[in-house]
C-alpha cells in the first residue's frame, strides 16, 4: 500500500510545478517550468510547460504507482469547459505515463491547503492581482474579489502601483517636489529626472509613460512602494495601510465577525515579509482575534495531499499534512 | 469700427461648435458639427466637422471682416505640434474665406472664460473625464488631474460609472440583494437578471460585460448614479459624495486655501443640474466661502469672446461678455 503515489501541480501565470510523493509523505520528485495558464498563454504553450515541470519531477519514479492527482490553476473549472486545453493537457498526461485521472481545482483552494490541513476557513491572496476565498470542507465556498484590474483587485500589486503613481501625479500637479515612493516612480518610469523643476511636461510624460504599456505593468511598480516605506516614506506608508484596509475588507465580505477559521496569506505581497504582509495580518488579528493566521505555502505540495487525502491508504490526512508540506 | 467681427470655436470629442458675432457683441451666426477632436478622430474628419460648422456659422456674413478668432481644444498646444491637423485645419480657414489667424487654446480656458470674464480664478470641469485649472489674466496658468481614465479623471463620469459597477460586485460577492444603483447597473449591463439569485455566474457574466468593451465606456453608466439618487438609494447618494470630495481636492492642488476668485463649474455633469453638481456647488461654498460659483455657458461665444477682448475696438470687456454670453 505505501507504494501509492500522488501528484500535485501548481499551475500559475508565471511558473507551472509539479511534486510527486507518496502517500506516506515522502517527497520523490518536484518539477518546474514556465507559464502554465492556458487562457493566458495558449493552450499548446500550456501544456509545454505542464509537460516540462511533470516530466522533470516523474523522472526517478514509475508513473503507473501514480493513484490520484489535482492541479490547481486560476479559474480551474474554466479549464474544463475548452476542449482545446483540455485535449492537449490530456495528451501531456497520457506521454507521462499517467493513468489516474486528475481534478483541476482553484488556485485559490490550493494556497488554502498549503497553509493548514484545516476543512474550513479563508484564504486572502495579493500578488498582482487579489482575491478571497471562504473554504468549506476543502472545497471553494464564496469568493470575493478577483474582479480584475479594472474593476477589482483592490489592495494588489496592481493598484499599489497605480496608487504610487497617482500620488506622484498628485505630488507633480500641486507643484511638490517629488520625495519617497514619488521620486522612486519618477526615477523608474521616466529615468533621469526631466531637467528643471517637475511641471506640467512630467506629468504629461508620466501619463504618457504608463499608457504605452499595458495597465497590468502597473503592478510592476509595487516593490517600489515596500523600498519607500523601508527608506521611512510615511505616504508610502499611507497607501499599504489603505491597501491592507481593503484586503481585509475583501475578505470580511464572506467571512463572518468572529469567526476563528484559519485564514490563509498567500499570494507574492503576502507570502515575503512585506510590510503589506505585516499590516494585513495585523489587520486579520484586530478583525478576526481569534483567528490563526498562516502563510502559503508549496502550492505543488498542497495540491498533491488534496489529491491524497481522499484515498482509503491515507488514515490521517493531518499528519500527512505536516509531513508533506514544510513550514 | 462696428463693422468688426470675431470667430469663436468649441472643439470637443463629441460636437464641435461655432459662433460668429460683432465686436459691440451682436450674435450673427452660430454652427455645429460632430466631434473634432484631431486627436481622437484623425485630422481629415476632424477638419470635415470644423468646416460644417464654420460654413454654417459664416452663412450670413462676410468672412473678411473676421478680425480675430479663437479654437478651443482638449489638449490645445498639442495641435499646433501636430502638422498633418495643423495643415487640415488651415485649409478649411482659408476654404471659409477667413484671413486672420486663430489662436488655438485649451478647452479648460474656454470653459472658464464662459462662467466669467474674471483674469484670474479657477475651473473645474467633470464630464467623462475631469480636470481642473488655475487661470491667471486669462491664461492657464496650473493645472490638476486629466490625467486619463487609468490614473486620474477622479470624479468623473468614468470614475462614477465604474464606481457603479465596484459596489455591484461587492453586494453580489457578499451575497446581498442588489438594489438601487446596483440593480440599475446589472439590468443595464447584463439585459434581464439572470435567473436564481445572484451569485458567483452573474460575478462573472458582468466583468465580462464591462472588458467585452473599452474601459471608458464604463462613464455611459454615470447617469445611473444619479437615477438612483433620485429613487433615494443612500449608497448612490455615498458614491457621488466621494465624487464631489475628489473633484474639490483636485482643484484644492492649485487653489489656495481662503482664495475668493471665481469657481467655474463645467462640463456635463457640473453643467446639468445633476446632484454631483449640487454636491460640488456646496463642497466648493465651505471650502472657498468667499468665492462666487458659476456654471460654464456657451464655449463658443466665449471663445469668441476671448478673441475679441484683445482687440482695439473692445474698449470694455467685460460689458461684451455680458452681452455675448448669455447666462
Amino acid at each position: 500500500m505505501s507504494d501509492a503515489l500522488v501528484v500535485g501541480l501548481d499551475i500559475g501565470a508565471t511558473a507551472t510545478r509539479a511534486a510527486v510523493a507518496s502517500v506516506t509523505g515522502q517527497r520523490l520528485g518536484t518539477g518546474r517550468g514556465g507559464g502554465g495558464n492556458p487562457t493566458s498563454r495558449g493552450a499548446q504553450v500550456a501544456a509545454g510547460q505542464l509537460r516540462l515541470a511533470l516530466s522533470t519531477a516523474l523522472a526517478t519514479v514509475d508513473p503507473s504507482r501514480v493513484l490520484a492527482a489535482a492541479m490547481g490553476l486560476a479559474g480551474g473549472a474554466r479549464l474544463l469547459a475548452d476542449p482545446a486545453s483540455r485535449t492537449a493537457f490530456d495528451a501531456v498526461w497520457r506521454e507521462a505515463g499517467l493513468r489516474c485521472p486528475y481534478t483541476v481545482i482553484s488556485d485559490a483552494l490550493v494556497a488554502y491547503a498549503s497553509g493548514t490541513p484545516a476543512p474550513d476557513g479563508t484564504v486572502l491572496i495579493a500578488g498582482t492581482g487579489a482575491i478571497a476565498a471562504q473554504v468549506r470542507a476543502l472545497r471553494l465556498d464564496r469568493v470575493a474579489d478577483g474582479h480584475g484590474w479594472l474593476l477589482g483587485d483592490a489592495g494588489s500589486g496592481f493598484w499599489l502601483g497605480r496608487e504610487a503613481v497617482r500620488r506622484t501625479l498628485a505630488d507633480l500637479d500641486a507643484g511638490r517636489a517629488p520625495t519617497g515612493v514619488s521620486d522612486l516612480v519618477l526615477n523608474a518610469l521616466l529615468g533621469s529626472a526631466p531637467p528643471g523643476p517637475p511641471g506640467r511636461a512630467t506629468v504629461d510624460a508620466l501619463v504618457q509613460a504608463v499608457n504605452r504599456r499595458p495597465p497590468i505593468d502597473l503592478a510592476a511598480l509595487a516593490p517600489l512602494v515596500m523600498r519607500a516605506i523601508e527608506n521611512g516614506d510615511p505616504r508610502a506608508a499611507d497607501i499599504v495601510g489603505d491597501a491592507a484596509r481593503l484586503l481585509v475588507e475583501t475578505a470580511a465580505r464572506i467571512r463572518p465577525a468572529g469567526q476563528a477559521t484559519p485564514i490563509v496569506l498567500g499570494g507574492g505581497l503576502l507570502t515575503a515579509p512585506t510590510p503589506l504582509a505585516a499590516a494585513v495580518n495585523e489587520a486579520c488579528r484586530t478583525r478576526w482575534p481569534d483567528a490563526p493566521r498562516v502563510r502559503a505555502g508549496d502550492g505543488a505540495a498542497a495540491a498533491a495531499w488534496l489529491a491524497a487525502r481522499a484515498l482509503p491508504e491515507v488514515a490521517d490526512p493531518v499528519a500527512l499534512h505536516r509531513t508533506l508540506i514544510p513550514r
